[in-house]
């Protein structure tokens, strides 16, 4: 059951907290907006405790943001995969990210790339190719680890 | 003193997390963008803790993210205004409300309307305007209370 925090605040801001603004949550999707959609995959990656990474989970599920797919069936294996509710979640996580670059890693030390497939140009803030100029959305892109990334970047761990 | 929560990530998401990822921080900012900039109006509109609310916005001003600046001398008095960093974050708001408005509000009841001040078009999920089509920075926009507006709405508050 889901606590409603921000119960009293009617705004579209706090609706959207109420699903991904638990602790960890936009972390979790952040992994699987990254291929990393294995329970013990994510768990290892973000190193939170297994009952904590369960409740983001089902919690995301829930909400239809995430939903479970099986992929093995002797035994019985499940992954976590974005519903379209999730993968629009992508300009969310966008914008942290092009703020924590700005602001955190700085320029020339970004732990993360993101690409325009087509082309190889970078993805502003705005969601547009600097190359081509294109308009791109998540499908369209390619995320790569940066110049500073580090050995725990989830798309190091994953390759 | 920040709790380094999300430590074992290098990744500019997580990064931007640690400073405004705590409960009530995006809400807090979401009031100073909206024009509440006093601690008593803060309150009043979050019906939040008085010392929560004290450790986010001292988390917020030792981040640079926020400043405290007097706007009366005899009592002295202050309020929070956003810093140029603070001020970039919008796009991590505007981009949650984004989605809030789509799957949580639904479309026609958007809790609040955010136009282009020069030609009173809406502004997109890319921070573009609909109508002149100009790319808009959050001091080109105007919010107002939408068809979702309830009678806590900051903006209803304030007037």
């Amino acid at each position: 059951m889901l606590k409603r925090t921000y119960d009293t605040q009617v705004c579209s801001i706090a609706s959207a907290l109420e699903l991904v603004g638990e602790r960890w949550s936009l972390l979790v999707l952040r992994n699987v907006f990254l291929g990393v959609r294995r329970f013990d995959d994510i768990q290892r990656n973000l190193g939170i405790a297994r009952n904590v990474l369960r409740d983001r989970l089902a919690l995301l599920v829930d909400e239809g943001i995430l939903k479970r797919v099986r992929y093995q069936e002797r035994p019985e294996r499940f992954e976590y995969r974005l519903t379209d509710k999730g993968r629009d979640l992508w300009p969310v996580l966008h914008a942290l990210m092009t703020w924590g670059d700005e602001y955190v890693a700085g320029h020339g030390n970004e732990p993360t790339i993101v690409e325009h497939r087509d082309c190889g140009g970078r993805v502003d803030a705005r969601r547009m190719c600097d190359r081509c100029g294109e308009v791109v959305d998540f499908v369209d892109v390619a995320a790569k680890p940066g110049p500073g990334a580090g050995p725990r970047h989830p798309l190091l761990r994953t390759a």
